[in-house]
C-alpha cells in the first residue's frame, strides 16, 4: 500500500512522466497555518542546490491545494497537494523499455504488473514523488516546531570522502555515479516516544527511510560499530533525572522509545543507478544481452537530494508519535 | 502496538518474569501439519547453542498450544502458543528497581508508563518474548518450505572478528559483553513480492528486525560499502529473462521488490547491555549517580542467539508477502 | 482516517465548495481496460434521475484521472480520480453559519474541528463526497463482473409506501422531505468469503454502509423481522452440495461468511435534513435560538440518489474480499 | 483478522471446545486498578441470569490473567486473559460433522477451511468467545467510568413481546426457540467522537456488533422508522451551546460523530439456531436431505445474553475513540 502512519497518515500517487504526482494527508490537526510560502525552502533543497553532481532537469515544483485548507488554515479534513510534472521527455523511454536499467525498478515492476507499469522514467517507482514526501514534511515539521522539535538531516560523506567537493569530484572525473551518508538529528524529543517490540522508533524510521529510493542501510547511534565495541564502552551512562547521558551511543533511543537524547541516525545511498557509463542488460524482447548507455539528465550523487527527503519521512514519523502519545494536541 | 503483519499476523505478550509469554498468530492457512517437534530445533537454536559465551539460565522451553490447532492441523482460526517462564529469580530486580541499567528500556519503560511497569528482568521488553517469534517463525518457514522458499541466517562476525571463538575469547579476557554481525539469506523467492515505497521489501523486514533487542544497523546487499562505490561497479548486470544478475550488490531486492536473486541483508548487534563491568547509573530514589554491578546469569555475546530469531521475523514477513501475491494459497 | 479496505483500499478527500473532490484507489489489479465511458452511467444515477423530488443542481462531473491508468489500462500503482466542483454558490453558507443546521454535521465538525473546518455547503462531510465512491464502484464492479459477480440495488420504499411515486407525492405535498428503503442485492458470489467475527461480511458491509450520509440501519436477510420469529421458521434448510437453501432469511451469510446463496440487505435512508421546512436551532453567536429555513436546491428525497453509492460500497469490499480470498487474481 | 480497535486493540483467540478461549488486549493505559471482583458481575450477566429459555450449562468463568498486570494495576503492556473451557462434551459433535446446523457456521466453515476447521461446538465460531469481549468491556467500562461515560445495554422485546416473560412463554409453549431486541444507550460522551466518512461513530459501532453471533440488524436513533418520517419531524432542533436538541433521533450522532446527547442504539437477535424442534439439512457424506434434531443444552433466547456483550463492545469502541481525541489520558 502506499500509506504511511497511524494518526498523521500520507497516501501517495502518481508517476514520474504522468500529469501530475500528489499526496492526501490524513490526520492533520485543525487550526495549523499553511501558505505556500511554507514549502518553497524544502522544495527548492530537494533540487539539491547548485552544486556540482545534480540534474539540470528545472522542476518548476509549486504545490497545488486541493482539499483540507480553508481561510489559511488545516480544516482537520484530509489535505490533497499535487504537483505538476513538466518538461518531460518520454520518448527517451518508449524505445528503451523490453531493456531493463540496472538498479531500477523496470524489470520487477514489469514482471509484478504484467508488462502495464508505466514505463516512462520508473512510472509510480520514481523519485519524482519524492517531492510529496518532502510537502508532507513541511507540514509535519511545522506542527513539530510548535513543540520544540527540529529535524535536521545533512550529507556526511560522498563516494567515501567527508570532503564533499572531493567526493563530487570522483564522480566527474571518473564519468560515473557516486553514493553517500546522510545523517539525521533530531532534537527536543520527549521521553517515551514509540513502543516495545514492533513500533520501535527504530522500526517505524527505518520502515519509511526505506521508502526513500536508493537507501541501501540505515543505523542508530553507533550503529555498525557497536558490533565491534565492548559492552562497558558501549553503554551510556545515566547522569540526571531527564535521562540525560553522558554519551549517546544509543542514539536517542533504549528499548525501541525515545529517552530524551538527541536522536541520530544514519543512512547509505547508492550511487545514482543511472549513470553515464556503458551498461548491460537483458533486452526481453531480442532475448539476449546488449550494451547501452543512458543518455539525459540525471544526478551523478543522488545523496545530495537526499537530505530533506529524510528530514521529512522523519519528521512526519515523529508527528505520528507524538500525536500517538498525545503530545500534540489533535485540536490545536 | 504489540503486532505484525498484514494477511499472516502475529501478536506478542507477557513478560520476562511473569507466568507465561505467548503469541497469537492469526491468518495462518487450514491445513498445514503441526506438531510439537517441529519446534524443538529452533527453540533450541535460540539457546545460542553449547558455545561459549551464553548464559547458562535453563529454560526448558516447550511450546504449549491453546487454540488454532486440531488433529494435529491448523484450522485457519489464531493459534495461541504459550512457554511457561520457570526459574525465575524477581528479587534480584527488586532491589535495583530504582537505578535503571544502561542500555535497557527501564528508564524509558518507567517514564513512559508512569512507574506502573513490570520492572522485573525487562518485563515486557525482555528478550525472552523472542521465543515466542522463533514459534511463529517454524510456522512461516514451514509453510515457505512448501513452495521452495528457505530463510537461513548465520552469525558472520563476534567483537570484529570473522573467527567467532576469537571474538568470544576477547569477552571472556576483557570480562565483558561483546557484540556481532548476523547475515541473513532467502534462497527461492518469485519475482515481484513487495511494494514500490512503503511496503516495500526493505521496509518491512527492517520494520521487524527492529522489533528484536539490541539491533542497531540493517543493511541490504552491499549496503553501507555502496555509499563508497561507483555506479558502474554497484550495479548488477541482468543476463537472462528469469532476472538472474552478475552480481547482486542489490541483495535481490530492486524498487523495494524481489528480483528473483537471493534476498541478503545484515545486521549489527550491540554488545549485551547486562555486562559483569562495574558501571554508573542514575538512582531514581537517591536522586545521585551511583556504581553498581549486574549479578547473575546474562549472555556474553547475545548475537549468538540472533540468527534463529532473525530467520524467524524474516519468514514471518515473506510468508506474509507470498500470502498477498498469491503464491500461497490461502487453503493448502 | 479517510480510508477503507485491506488489499482494495480508497481514500476520499476533498469539500462540497472547494475546487475538487476525489479518490486515490490503492490495491487495484493491474491490467483492467478503464475508459470514461465506463463511468457515465453510474455518475448519472447518482443524479437521482429525472424523478421527482432531486435537486436540480447541474453537476457535470466527468473524472479527471490523475495516476495509475496508462494507455487504459489500470497499471498496479494508485489510481487518483478527481471530480470538479460547478456551480457552488458559497455565499448562501456564509450567512448562515452560526446557526448550525439540524441533521447535518455543523455544530459537531465545529466543536471538533475548534472552527477550522470548512463550512460551505457542508464541508468535507458533504454528500458530495460520494461522487467519489461511485467511481470507485465502478472499478470495483468491472473486476467483479469479470468473475460473474452483480451488485444490484434498489428503493423498495419512499416515505412508507411501496408506491414510490406516491410517497414522492407526499413529500411535495407537505412541502417537506421524506426518507425511504434501499435493497442491495448481491448475485455470484463464491461460498467462503468474509472471517468470523471481526471480519464478518455483515461487519465489513456494516461499516462501509455507515460512511454514507443519511443511512439510519441496516438489516441483512430477515433482519428486525428475526426478532419476532420461531428457530424453525429462520432457520435456512441446506439442500445440495453448494450451499443451496429452501429460504433465504439468513441473506446469504452464516457465520459472517457467505454461503453461496444470494447476499441480500436493507439500508433506511432518514428525509433529507435541508428540508424547505422552517426550522429552529442554535446561533452560537447570538446565543439564542432562532428560526430559520433553508433556501436552495435540496433533494426532497436523498434516498433517489444512495442506491448507486450503495453498490459502489459494497462493490468495494466484495472485490477486498474475493482479493482477500485469492478468488481475483492480482494479476489479471 | 481477530483483531479490532486502533489504539485500544483486542485480539480474540479460541474454541468452544478447546481448552481456553482467550483475548489480548493491547493498548490500555498503565495505571488501571484491575482485579478478579471486577469481572465476575458481568461474566454472570453473560449467563443470562436465572431467566426461563438459558441453557443450564454450568461455565465457571474465572479469568485467568497471564500478562500485563502487575502488583494489581495494567503496566501498559498487551493485557492477555484466559477462560477455560469445561464440560464440553464433544462426541456429540462427532456424529453430526457432516450435517451442517442451519443457521450455524459448519458450513461455511467447512468450505472456507478446507475440512480442517474444528467443527465441536461450532469452533472458533461459538458465542463462548463473547466471553472474552465481556472480560475486555470490563476493562474498557472500567476506563470510561473514570471520565463520567457510562454504557447500559437491555433487552426491550422477546419474540415480538414487550413483555419479556410473555414472550419467553412463547418458546416454550412452541418448544421452540425465539429471537429479541437489545437496547443500548451510552451516556457522558463528549462532543465530537468519531470522524466524517469511514470512521463514523454508527461505522465502528455496528462492525464490532456484527461480530457478536446472531445479530441480524443495527439501528441508530430512529432507525428503520426513520425512513418514514418528515424531515420536519426528524430534525432535532439544538437548544443550547452544549449542543443539547429538543429531541434525539439522530440517537447522539450526527454527520458519524457524538453530538453531546445519549447515544442510542438498538439490534435484532435472531432466535437461537440451535431449536429442539426437527430440521431437514443437507449430509455431505451421504449426499441427501436427511431430518435431524439437536440434542442438548441450548438457549432457547440467546438474546437474554447478549446484553453485557453489546455492552462490552461498544465500551471497547467508546475507549478507542475517547484515546483517539484525548479524552483519556494515555497514561492515567
Amino acid at each position: 500500500m502506499n500509506s504511511f502512519g497511524r494518526l498523521f497518515r500520507v497516501h501517495i500517487f502518481g508517476e514520474s512522466h504522468g500529469e501530475t504526482v500528489g499526496i492526501v494527508i490524513d490526520g492533520c490537526p485543525a487550526g495549523l497555518s499553511l501558505a505556500m510560502d511554507d514549502f518553497l525552502n524544502d522544495i527548492e533543497r530537494r533540487k539539491g542546490g547548485v552544486q556540482k553532481g545534480t540534474t539540470p532537469r528545472k522542476e518548476d515544483d509549486l504545490p497545488i491545494f486541493k482539499s483540507g485548507i480553508f481561510n489559511g488554515k488545516t480544516t482537520g479534513a484530509p489535505i490533497t497537494i499535487l504537483f505538476e510534472n513538466k518538461n518531460t521527455r518520454s520518448g527517451d523511454y518508449e524505445k528503451q523499455k523490453a531493456v531493463p536499467r540496472p538498479g531500477h525498478a523496470d524489470f520487477t515492476a514489469h514482471v509484478k504488473f504484467g508488462g502495464n507499469e508505466d514505463f516512462r522514467g520508473g512510472g509510480h517507482f520514481s523519485g519524482r514523488l519524492t517531492v510529496c514526501l518532502v510537502a508532507a514534511g513541511v507540514i509535519a515539521k511545522k506542527l513539530l516546531e510548535n513543540v520544540g522539535i527540529s529535524t535536521n538531516a545533512r550529507i556526511t560523506e560522498i563516494a567515501g570522502e567527508k570532503d564533499l567537493e572531493k567526493g563530487l569530484q570522483k564522480a566527474i572525473d571518473q564519468k560515473d555515479s557516486v553514493g553517500g551518508i546522510v545523517e539525521c538529528t533530531v532534537n527536543g524529543l520527549p521521553i517515551g516516544l514509540g513502543e516495545h517490540f514492533f513500533d520501535s522508533v527504530e522500526s517505524l524510521i527505518s520502515h519509511a527511510v526505506f521508502a526513500i529510493p536508493a537507501v541501501r542501510g540505515i543505523e542508530f547511534g553507533t550503529g555498525f560499530a557497536a558490533a565491534k565495541m565492548f559492552g562497558i564502552d558501549h553503554n551510556d551512562a545515566m547522569i540526571d533525572e531527564k535521562g540525560k547521558t553522558t554519551s549517546n551511543h544509543a542514539g536517542g533511543i533504549v528499548g525501541g522509545i525515545t529517552n530524551g537524547n538527541p536522536m541520530v541516525f544514519r543512512i547509505a545511498i547508492k550511487p545514482t543507478s543511472s549513470t553515464p557509463k556503458e551498461q548491460e542488460s537483458w533486452n526481453w524482447e531480442t532475448k539476449q544481452v546488449e550494451s547501452f548507455s543512458i543518455k539525459g539528465r540525471h544526478d551523478l550523487c543522488i545523496a545530495l537530494r537526499v537530505p530533506v527527503v529524510l528530514e521529512a519521512v522523519t519528521a512526519i514519523i515523529m508527528t505520528d508519535l507524538m500525536l500517538l502519545e498525545q503530545r500534540i494536541r489533535r485540536i490545536l
